[in-house]
């Protein structure tokens, strides 16, 4: 058996593998106030790379930045019904102004507060409220306004990225003049995370409206992305929210239309979070460690000089250097290549696998020998095989490897979600389908089941004991008559289940 | 007297005229939330270009980025005596996790925490903690660290920028294996602060020390970069903190060093805020509305066709496109120039103001008799007038001008500092200096006061009634000796002294 960087593998225990990805990677960690994680330099470098990429494309497609207020008052979230279900549960309520001494010495909450304030879960509210003061006529309209902050739902049960009580993210917000203006907001925002998951995750998905039961609290429509991680489940990967007239009735977001009467805004909402880190490394990941496609990678190239003693050292450092210059000069997705040397005394195997296991793209290790003859040896991360190279190939090719890299690991993902999509078409065969086939393997089984259902209480009902969900109703140009596998029904629609995060 | 964009002016009510700014530019506003502000998208453009600068600024310096949480256990707060007084009496306090239905329909706090959570006012305590985890041996020394984040200290009087309850900021952490270097990095990052403030903001500064009154709360040795704003008080702007051994012997921040034993770490914190948004205003604004230093301003181009009638119009549009396109293509400040058209309904005087007032650096009006001569109307917003030139001209001369607009900025704001600061050497001089000497210019008085002191509670009392503060003990390589003008005792030390925000 090969050894592996990583222990659990994949098909050992898939959940334990993740962990250990993480941690390998040092991407992020538990914090000591529950629910809350550290994201450390390795992972903050892939959040500041998809903030690049996901910010020039809400700029492009016409919106702005801005910031509201971390705190939102007990009373706004009250105001849309719906809302305030979904997200009472798990609210982080700030109570006190002050902290002060108490009876026994210790410090105690103190300037109770007349209204207590909510640590925002989201922002529609809070945004809808200014959103009413600064929307007077339709010439104010459209307002498309981005936020990147952080957000908190309260959570009990913590899984690092996936599911944490804080967390970073960007919420669009927008006000339009009429309905279909505002969907066509909600699809386009949809289709810029499709992009963005597609060209910069290297992660294909699925994209497609959610059932009522998953939807928003207080949307009309909810559209979202669907990825399919490497153990068959699905990962909601960024959603599109579809507002109608709720939160603008709700907080009065009105404006004087070009006829001259008095109109409710209609409104969208849309988010990606730090999730998206964990679909990244469960995506791609391998069981040596994390996998990174290139235009997310913080680094691309890392070089290792092979020095076996002190004379060699000022000739094998002067030439990685030289290397490293060289390699800073290549321009790869608009940006100089990022490219670092590691010269700590880590042995030679060891440092390797330090790298490996962070996912570096491209490893090059350079010695004597390799300096005698100009040439680097280079190791791929998506590749099990390093390989000597002439330096001026490496060099000349080095963005066409990249590029190439890039295009494998979608390849490799788009090749799993196919082989494991099928079309089900009996409530039997669904059962079959979700059950696990073989008990050394209990993490990866299933996949997405595309069937025709009808959505409503009597699908979700049978759900719940298979532990599936309904992911999304895919956008799809035609539609055909067919049976709901659950309920007998005749339908025309059609959806993909899967087990999920 | 000559109308002025702004009312009132600077003279007549420098609050007033600041607020004014802030509206007419469209920066920010209050929020319904106390304490909190919303940033509307011409500020956060600006933060945004502050943001860029700064963090290449600190990567270029070996830092690198990471994320903590936003909450703070009350019992780390507690961990250091003077850090938890320092900021007790400012603290939003979670006390629970959800809410619930109350007894009066409405919904009440409820799932009280075990131990109340601070939102962070900074994050010493929880970083820390971290830190004293990751830290093992010397090998893992110098660890540099910073966060971009939101902080909350709660406030009552809010002024926009200035003072808020929550506001945005990057607090930077480090942590060394000795004294001198944690010494080093202290002044290097405030050295970056100043070259950031001068080279970016156009705004000189004063760098030293801070008296033992103003330190930050656990700190050995706070330095700050002192800015004047134009009515001749003092902001500070950027701080530098030497922590010692406080913050480690607290959170057992030790290692081992490299002689096998054991020692604690050497720490230290710095920050800068969207404070420096206030700073900015305050420093080059002008009766007209706001003026931005072209390095930070988030379009540097604003061109305004100016159409007659109909019938010109798509000569006009077509050619302000072309122009448009032709400006996006020059380089400035290693980035592409940001360009726009307004060609909104304003008519030709409003939409000039509006421009003038956002402080956007050049106009651009293009009419039919300009497209006729290919040239274009250009109006700078550092000069009254504006002037016709050759297209041509205008594009080759454009990084130029923008370069001159930054050092006429910052040329101006230096004139002002050291016309204001002045030597003094008695106590009546230094009453006089900062009474108000003109009764119809209440708010525009003093300056800086550079003058011998012995830092000590004598001091600091005599200066409470004038409303005055030791701001810095500027650095200076040589030392002389004098009397301090306070307490007549003999001196080494000089200090700046102002009135301040």
């Amino acid at each position: 058996m090969a050894k592996t960087g990583i222990s659990p593998t994949r098909e050992e225990d898939y959940p334990g593998w993740y962990q250990q990805i993480v941690r390998s990677a040092d991407l992020a960690e538990n914090s000591p106030v529950r629910g809350c994680m550290v994201i450390k330099p390795w992972g903050y470098g892939i959040w500041e790379n998809m903030q690049r990429a996901l910010d020039k494309m809400f700029k492009d497609t016409g919106h702005e930045n801005a910031y509201f207020p971390l705190f939102i008052p007990k009373s706004f979230l009250e105001k849309e019904a719906e809302h305030v279900e979904g997200f009472a549960k798990e609210c982080a309520v700030v109570t006190h102004h002050r902290l002060e001494p108490g009876p026994d010495g210790g410090l105690i909450p103190a300037g109770k507060l007349e209204e207590p304030l909510i640590v925002r879960p989201t922002s529609e509210t809070i945004i809808g409220f200014m959103f009413a003061k600064w929307i007077e006529s339709y010439r104010d309209l459209p307002l498309k306004i981005n936020q990147w902050c952080n957000v908190v739902r309260w959570e009990m049960r913590v899984r690092l990225f996936l599911r944490t009580a804080e967390f970073l993210w960007q919420e669009g917000h927008t006000a339009h003049a009429t309905r279909d203006e505002a969907l066509e907001e909600t699809r386009l925002m949809l289709d810029v995370y499709a992009t963005f998951a597609e060209e910069f995750m290297a992660m294909p998905v699925i994209k497609g409206e959610k059932t009522a039961g998953e939807r928003f609290p207080g949307a009309d429509m909810t559209l979202s992305i669907e990825a399919m991680m490497q153990d068959r489940k699905a990962l909601q990967s960024g959603t599109s929210h579809f507002l109608g007239q709720n939160f603008s009735k709700a907080q009065e977001i009105k404006f004087q239309n070009s006829e001259g009467g008095e109109s409710y805004a209609w409104t969208t909402s849309w988010g990606l979070s730090t999730r998206m880190i964990g679909a990244l490394i469960m995506t791609h990941s391998d069981d040596d460690g994390l996998v990174l496609p290139p235009r997310l990678a913080p680094k691309h190239v890392v070089i290792c000089p092979v020095i076996r003693n002190e004379e060699e050292r000022p000739t094998v450092i002067e030439y990685c250097e030289a290397l490293r210059r060289e390699i800073a000069e290549v321009i790869y997705d608009g940006r100089p290549i990022e490219v670092f040397i590691d010269d700590s005394d880590k042995r030679g195997g060891e440092k390797k696998w330090f790298h490996i296991k962070r996912g570096v793209p491209i490893r090059l290790e350079v010695g004597p020998r390799d300096i005698k003859n100009d040439s680097v040896f280079v190791g791929r991360r998506d590749q099990p095989k390093s390989i000597g190279m002439p330096r001026s190939e490496f060099i000349a090719t080095l963005v066409k490897t990249l590029d190439e890299m890039q295009q494998v690991l979608y390849d490799r993902a788009l090749k799993l979600q196919t082989e494991n999509t099928v079309q089900i078409d009996s409530f039997d065969e669904f059962k079959a389908f979700f059950k696990a086939k073989n008990k050394k393997k209990p993490e990866i089984h299933g996949g997405f089941a595309e069937c025709y259902f009808v959505d409503c209480p009597e699908t979700d009902e049978m759900l719940v004991p298979l532990k599936v969900t309904p992911r999304c109703i895919p956008f799809s140009p035609e539609k055909t008559q067919g049976t709901c596998i659950f309920t007998g029904k005749p339908t025309e629609t059609r959806g993909i289940f899967a087990k999920s995060y």
